[in-house]
C-alpha cells in the first residue's frame, strides 16, 4: 500500500498541548539526562557528576525510604509469606490484614472503589480530623495518582462553557508549580496570574488579588483560585493571618479555594506553622465555602514520589457536583493500590509503645533534620552571594533565589534567544553539572530573574554543590561585569 | 461569614462530565454493593451472596496472583531484607537488582522517567519484537496507569480545533468498552458508533465502517478508529483477514488505529488466534500507517488490576507529534512504579531452567485452563435456554449474549422508565444476587437486547451462578409470557 502523509501533525492534533509547557522536565533537565550519559561515555567535561536539584524527588537523590512503609507495602503483596516472616513486627502484620480485608479478594490486584478503598479513606479523614480539631468525613476523601491526578481532575471538573465564549478562569500563583499552567493550557483554562509578594516572604497580597481578578474578568469567567502552601517553587509557609484574608477574598469573589498542601510535614522555619485551609476555615465559621485539599505520598518525610499515592479532600460540595465527580472518577477505574496503601501508613503512622515506632520515628525525625538544616544552609549560603536575594526557606523543599544578571548576560542570551535565567542555568550546568530550573518555568515579575533549587541532595552532596555553585556564581559576575 | 449559594453546581461545570456516562460501574453495580451491605446487616434476601460478574476484577473474583510477579515487586519494595531470604528464588533477586538498577536512587519511590524506566520499555520492545517478528523500538513505548490512561492521553492528543467548529472523531465499535464513550464525552469529542457484526462472530464489517463514517462527516472530522481485540464485551477475536481489511479501510480514509489489545493473552476458541495489528500491518508492508496499541497488567493471567500497569506502544507517529506527547505526559510526572515492574514480569517471565519457571508455568497454564473451562461452559449454557443467543467466547473475560425480552416485560420496564435490558438484569440481581451489566451501557442495535457477563468467578462460583441464572431466566420468560 501507498504512504500518504502522516494523520497526526503539530497542525491537526491538540493545540492546547502543542501550547502547553511544563519546565521540571524541559529543555534543562533533558540535557542534564544526556549530560549524565555523556559523562558514562568518557566525554570529558569540567564536572564529573551531574547534580539534580531540577525535581523534588526525594529517592533520587538518596533519601532513603521508611521501613514501616515499606514494610507494610511489600507484604501487602506478599502476605502469606509476610505473615511467616519473625522479621516483620506484629503491628505492620496487623495492619496488612486490615487493609487486605477491605481489598476485593484479599488483593492489592484488584480494583478498589474509584474514590479509593474505604477503610483508608476513613483512616485520612480521621487524620484529617486529628490535625485540624473539625471533623473530616471519609466520603469527602478521594484517593488519587500523586496530587498531579486531583488537580486535573477538578480543573476538569470546572471547565465549563458559557454562552459568551469565554472560558473559565483559574487564579495562579506567580510564580507556580508549573502542573498548574500545564493543566490549565491542555484544558483550555483562562491562566489568572497573580504575583506572590515576594518582598513579604511570597505572601499573598490581597490587593493584588484584586487586581489580576478585575483584570481578568473582561478575558474569563473566574472560577477558582490555586494557593501552593507551604510554597513551591517558594518555600514560603502562610501565616494564618494571610489564609483569613485569602478566604475572605474567595467567598466575596465567589471561588472555589484548590489549596495545594503537599508539603504540610515539611515546615522548617521557627516559628512557622502549617494551617491546613480547612481548619482555618472551621475556626472562622465560613459556611459552605467550597474547599478542595491536596495531599501526596511523595513529599513530607516518605518521599515516595514513584509509588503514585495522594488524595483530595472536598468541602462543601453540592451534592449533585459530588455526584458526577464519582462519575468522572470511576472511568480510570481506580489509582494504584500500593500508592493508597502508602497513604494509609502516612495517615496513621506507628504510635508510641508500637513495635515499629522507635524505628519510625527515629527515621521520620532524621530526614526531616537533615532537610531542616539543607533549608537553613541554602538560605545563608545564597544570601551571602553578591547579586543574589533569597527568602527563608521556611517550608516545602525548594528556594526560589532572586538573582541579578548583568546587563552583558542579558545582551548574551538574547543574541542565543535564550531568556536570561535560562542562560544563567545552561551556563550552570554545562560548567559545573547542577541542574536547576530557571525562574522563566515558573513565572516571575517580568524583569526579574530567579531559579529554583531543590534541597534534597544528601548532605555531602548538597554542600558540594553549594560550594560548586557559589564558584561559577562568581565567576558568572565577573565575565559578564 | 454569610453563606451564599455553590459556586459549582450542575449548570456551572463540565458539562461533557455531566452527560458522560460509564454502566460498568452505574447503578446495576452500585445496587450491587448495596446488597452485600445488607446481606452483611441480616436483610432478609431471597440469595446468601452477591455474584460481581459485572467487571473485569480478576482477584475480586477469587484468581490468584502470580508468584513470580508478587515476588519481584514485594522485593523491590524491601531490597535489603529480600536479598537475605533464602526463600526468595535467585532469579527474582537478579531480576529486583536490574530493575531497581535503572530507578532513580535505586528505589521504586523516585519518579520514572514521563515513559517509564527505560529498562522496562526495552523489555517491552523485545516483547513485542518476539511475539510479531518485527521489530519494536523501545522509545516507541510509554508505561501507562492500566490501559485507561493511554486511552485518555491519546483522545486528548488527537483532539483538534477547526475553522467549522465541527469537533474530532473517534470510530468506537458498538458494542464497545464504555471506557470509549466515556473519554469522547469527557473531551468532547464526536463518537462515531460502527456496528459489530452480531451474526459474523462480532466481526468487523467494512461496509458497515464506510455507513459510519461516511454519516458522520457531516458532524464531525474523523481522525481515528478504535478497535478492541480480543473484543470486550464481545468476547470475539478478529480474523487476521478481517485486521488486513481494517487496516485498508484506515489508511483509505486517513485514521489513526487505536488497538485495544489488552486480552492478548486471553485466547480460548479452537483455531483462534491473535494477531497484533502492528504484526499485521508489518506482514502486509503498510508503510506510515500510524497506530496506537494498549497492553495492560490488569487481564491476561495475571489480572492486577489494582496495580495500574499498562503501556502503550506508538507506530510510524511523526517526530514533533511525539514530542508534543512527551510533553504531554511529562505534567503527570510517571505512572506508578509497581504497575511498571509489574509489566516487566509479564513481558519477560522466567525462562525454563530459572528457578522461578516451575510454579511459573503451572500457575499461569492453571488460570489460563480455568477460564478457558468457564468460557465454554458459558457459551454452552446460555446457548441452551430459550430466548437467548450467544456467539462463541473466544477470547477475552466476557460473553455478551443477545436475549429476547417479552413485549409485556418490555411495557413493564417502560412503566418504571427503565429500558428493558436494564430492567431484566436489575430483576435478575434483586432475586438472585448475580451482578451483569445491560448490553445498553455498551451499545446495541436498537431493539436489541443484550447484557454483559465476566467468567472471572471462579469455577464452583461460576456453576452456581450458571444455574441460578438458568432458572432466573427461564422463570422470568414464564413470568412475563
Amino acid at each position: 500500500m501507498s504512504a500518504p502523509d502522516h494523520v497526526l501533525k503539530l497542525g491537526t492534533i491538540n493545540p492546547n498541548l502543542v501550547k502547553m509547557e511544563y519546565a521540571v522536565r524541559g529543555p534543562i533537565p533533558i540535557r542534564a539526562v544526556e549530560l549524565i550519559q555523556e559523562l558514562k561515555n568518557n566525554v570529558p567535561k569540567p564536572f564529573d557528576e551531574v547534580i539534580r536539584a531540577n525535581i523534588g524527588d526525594c529517592h533520587l537523590m538518596g533519601e532513603t525510604p521508611i521501613t514501616f512503609i515499606r514494610q507494610v507495602l511489600s507484604s501487602s503483596l506478599s502476605p502469606k509469606s509476610a505473615m511467616n516472616d519473625s522479621n516483620i513486627p506484629s503491628d505492620v502484620k496487623e495492619r496488612v490484614k486490615l487493609l487486605l480485608s477491605y481489598c476485593g479478594g484479599n488483593s492489592v490486584g484488584s480494583y478498589s472503589d474509584s474514590a479509593g478503598v474505604e477503610i483508608i479513606r476513613k483512616h485520612i479523614a480521621e487524620y484529617i480530623s486529628k490535625r485540624d480539631g473539625f471533623p473530616s468525613l471519609w466520603q469527602n476523601i478521594i484517593l488519587t495518582s500523586g496530587a498531579s491526578e486531583g488537580v486535573k481532575l477538578i480543573f476538569s471538573l470546572i471547565n465549563s462553557s458559557s454562552a459568551d465564549g469565554k472560558p473559565t478562569g483559574v487564579m495562579v500563583p506567580i510564580p507556580q508549580y508549573p502542573l498548574y499552567s500545564a493543566t490549565c493550557s491542555e484544558l483550555g483554562l483562562h491562566l489568572i496570574s497573580y504575583y506572590l509578594d515576594e518582598e513579604n516572604e511570597w505572601a499573598l497580597n490581597i490587593e493584588e488579588l484584586e487586581r489580576a481578578l478585575n483584570e481578568s474578568t473582561k478575558l474569563c469567567h473566574p472560577k477558582a483560585i490555586v494557593v501552593i502552601n507551604p510554597g513551591n517553587p517558594t518555600g514560603a509557609v502562610l501565616t494564618k493571618e494571610n489564609i483569613v484574608q485569602i478566604i475572605q477574598f474567595a467567598r466575596n469573589n465567589n471561588l472555589l479555594i484548590i489549596a495545594d498542601e503537599v508539603y504540610q510535614h515539611n515546615i522548617w522555619k521557627e516559628g512557622a506553622e502549617f494551617h491546613s485551609f480547612k481548619k482555618v476555615l472551621k475556626e472562622n465559621s465560613v459556611e459552605n465555602l467550597e474547599l478542595v485539599s491536596l495531599m501526596s505520598a511523595s513529599k513530607g518525610y516518605m518521599g515516595e514520589c514513584g509509588l503514585r499515592g495522594g488524595y483530595m479532600e472536598l468541602e462543601n460540595f453540592h451534592p449533585e457536583v459530588r455526584a458526577i465527580l464519582t462519575k468522572q472518577i470511576s472511568a480510570r477505574l481506580c489509582s494504584a493500590l500500593i500508592g493508597q496503601l502508602a497513604m494509609d501508613c502516612i495517615v496513621r503512622p506507628p504510635e508510641p509503645g508500637e513495635p515499629s515506632y522507635e524505628i519510625y520515628k527515629k527515621e521520620k525525625d532524621s530526614v526531616l533534620a537533615s532537610l531542616k538544616g539543607r533549608a537553613e544552609l541554602t538560605f545563608k549560603t545564597l544570601n551571602s552571594l553578591p547579586g543574589i536575594r533569597c527568602n527563608p526557606v521556611s517550608g516545602a523543599m525548594y528556594a526560589f533565589p532572586r538573582i541579578e544578571i548583568p546587563e552583558k548576560a542579558i545582551k548574551e542570551a538574547e543574541k542565543l534567544g535564550q531568556k536570561p535565567d535560562f542562560f544563567y542555568c545552561k551556563q550552570l550546568l554545562e560548567s559545573t553539572g547542577i541542574c536547576l530550573v530557571p525562574g522563566s518555568g515558573f513565572g516571575q515579575i517580568p524583569g526579574t530573574y530567579h531559579f529554583r533549587t531543590t534541597i534534597l541532595p544528601q548532605p555531602d552532596l548538597f554542600r558540594r554543590m553549594m560550594d560548586k555553585f557559589k564558584e561559577f556564581h562568581l565567576k558568572f559576575l565577573k565575565d559578564y561585569e
